[in-house]
């Protein structure tokens, strides 16, 4: 076998076979095979695409590259659930509850956020005292025990779609969609589960910038899972202004908090109930997925979701205290203030601006390592449609004070007014 | 400035500014680019390829990356010959010396070869005594006095193609026409002279396999190097079987002496008056180009060419009595002979196969920095168009014992033969 011969064979439209793309993958996370030389593999990929054989293969290649969960020993169809990430997006506290109260075991790994804000794991690192990380079988224990565990990634997993993902990000190569969808899939498919649901974010504040695109990606995922013997859904969801109203580490638990309660926003809401409900139909406690939807709705609003969160929050030692007295979250050292200039509606909130704003208050990473003021964020107090009245506050941002001096003046240009209210978007765009 | 942001508009199909192109160059020579990244750029421009206006400013760029010749201290107008290298191609050799005899100044460096057989320079150090490095004062008062010096590339002629060029061999990148134009010019406009002739190989020995894009290289050549204020002229001329009869180092040295002394196979001789006629027209040595190689062939006949030779041989200190005395020049360990299995003709002899068996008999390089074996390589006696005859000795390969042991069967399997005469083909294809 030899790099540059692969590199030639993709870089002239032809496929790559089965032996050629594993020892690719094995050589390059061992060091054999230069970055430079993936980096022109790479490349070549964006231009002449993979097949669906060669994007499957990639995808085992990756997944085996590092240590795999077995969740066989944990009774029940274990369901997964992922999104490809957006702003305000802290569905995973709420959806992850509601399915494990509907008796789904939900053994879930999250990562840490490169971007707008924390993954789930800095989120949960907000909550006082629980741990991101326990040993592995105490995680396997407590999902046999109360159905629920939410940590972060453990040991290594696929190291060669880390490494690879690395030389991605700096060479231009991200965009491709059969290695977005590899990399996502070879690290869910690692994780052990028997079914996946996923949340593929479409708009300004996601990824994929458009509807066909992220359907597009959505299927080559489902694809991909079901090839590797998995029960697949896919939501397309929209990622044009914020989920919810909270964007930022703390923030987002508490907007969490109030949904398993009942009183959350209807966007995230309706999205949990979704989600859930296909977690709960394909990890066969419905027939279907809307009656599955209609048991998410009855555990969330008996409390059943919100005990389950308690139950969770406990086992892996953190205070649940905070759930009814938020002021135990960490608390932000300054707090600034968006006024509206203007009377009329709210006709337009930039999810890619506000991101972009509650990252640099301090609530999202720049590069990897870098440290995240749990506190910090922006809470969004008018979303599209909402009526506003000039000296109204719009939006307030949390923070470091030197962080957040000027940002108030930068939300408030992220917000669009007009004299009519604006007609509603549909959350769900569409379902695989 | 920013390498990723120009890796993308590469990427997606936009044209660079010169300060990105210069600063790229710039940055990748100091190191301050890591190869990952200039790889993935060199594969976008395989997919995107480069303007006009681009390709001049990488050439520009990259001729001033390190040292640049400046030859404006010897009168007349400096003309430099370069071929993009074929098989057993020594014209070199031959052309200069007819050139500097017709009064035309050539200061040529030469590189060294990689490949089939060595380069220029490697063939000159078959010459007993000849010093390829000689000091750069010595070098300008040779070409004043006698009007010709051939030397080895002096200090650090564009050490950004050079790295540039190492990436692209390893990546899958070179087979980019502007890349190749660009890397020939910087170096051949880096060495000063005022007019470039250009032979650009084209066939099954040749980088270029057919005439149109041998064609196109040339015409971007031509157009790089007016561009730059140069006289230039391309020539394509046929590589399909090899040029002359010897391939190897000394081999070829012994040719061209025969070449110089008028006793030299048609096809070198033919060509080498083409080429050096061109280099006294552009030099300002005869009004046309036929004038030029009307003189061309007076300066071989009369022995003008092989008394420059000689004097060039001396004045670098080599020992002109190989010119007499041919087993002077290194002499191989072992001699092996090919015999004919048929009667007929020769229809073809592929330089491609026989420039790799050249390699493997000692006389050319695998790697950078691998030792040569002057004395080695292959003596065709036969090509095509050739009469032959069952038994006879067709072809001879010199080298290590060890080395040429099983290649006598494999260079028969160079050849084919039919009944009949075959045709001959022009060995000049166009002149640009």
């Amino acid at each position: 076998m030899n790099m540059q011969d692969i590199i030639v064979r993709k870089r002239d439209g032809r496929e790559l076979g089965e032996d050629e793309i594993r020892w690719m993958v094995r050589a390059f996370t061992e060091g054999t095979i230069p970055d430079y030389q993936m980096a022109a593999w790479l490349m070549a990929v964006y231009f002449q695409k993979l097949s669906e054989k060669e994007t499957f293969i990639l995808t085992d290649a990756m997944r085996t590259s590092g240590d795999t969960a077995d969740l066989s020993g944990i009774p029940g169809i274990k369901v997964d659930k992922h999104s490809t990430g957006g702003v305000g997006d802290k569905t995973t506290l709420v959806v992850l509850p509601i399915a494990a109260a509907a008796g789904v075991p939900c053994a879930k790994m999250s990562g840490r956020g490169l971007g707008f804000s924390g993954g789930t794991a800095d989120k949960l690192e907000a909550i006082p005292g629980y741990k991101t990380s326990i040993p592995e079988e105490r995680f396997f224990r407590q999902v046999r025990n109360i159905g629920i565990a939410l940590i972060t990634q453990t040991g290594q997993i696929t190291p060669a779609d880390k490494k690879i993902y690395a030389l991605r990000d700096v060479t231009g190569t991200v965009e491709n969609q059969s290695l977005i969808a590899s990399s996502i899939m070879s690290k869910k498919l690692a994780a052990g589960s028997d079914a996946i649901v996923l949340d593929v974010k479409c708009g300004r504040g996601a990824f994929m910038k458009d509807v066909p695109s992220a359907v597009s990606l959505a299927e080559e995922m489902v694809k991909i899972g079901k090839s590797a013997g998995k029960k697949m859904k896919a939501f397309i969801t929209d990622m044009d202004q914020p989920l919810g109203y909270m964007v930022g580490n703390a923030l987002e638990v508490r907007e969490a908090v109030d949904t398993l309660k009942g009183n959350g926003p209807s966007d995230l809401t309706s999205l949990s109930i979704s989600l859930a409900g296909a977690m709960i139909f394909l990890g066969g406690r419905a027939e279907t997925s809307e009656e599955g939807e209609k048991n998410a709705r009855e555990l969330l609003s008996d409390g059943s979701a919100l005990r389950k969160f308690q139950e969770l929050v406990l086992a892996q030692d953190g205070d649940p205290a905070f759930i009814d007295h938020p002021d135990l979250l960490p608390q932000p050292e300054a707090v600034r203030e968006v006024v509206s200039g203007q009377d009329g509606f709210v006709t337009d909130v930039d999810a890619y601006k506000i991101g972009v704003l509650s990252r640099e208050s301090g609530a999202g990473r720049e590069e990897k390592g870098d440290s995240i003021d749990l506190a910090a964020g922006i809470e969004l107090r008018r979303k599209k449609g909402d009526p506003v009245r000039k000296g109204d506050i719009i939006a307030k941002v949390y923070g470091k004070e030197e962080k957040i001096e000027g940002l108030p003046e930068r939300i408030a240009g992220a917000y669009s007014f007009g004299p009519e209210k604006p007609g509603k978007d549909a959350m769900i765009k569409k379902v695989i």
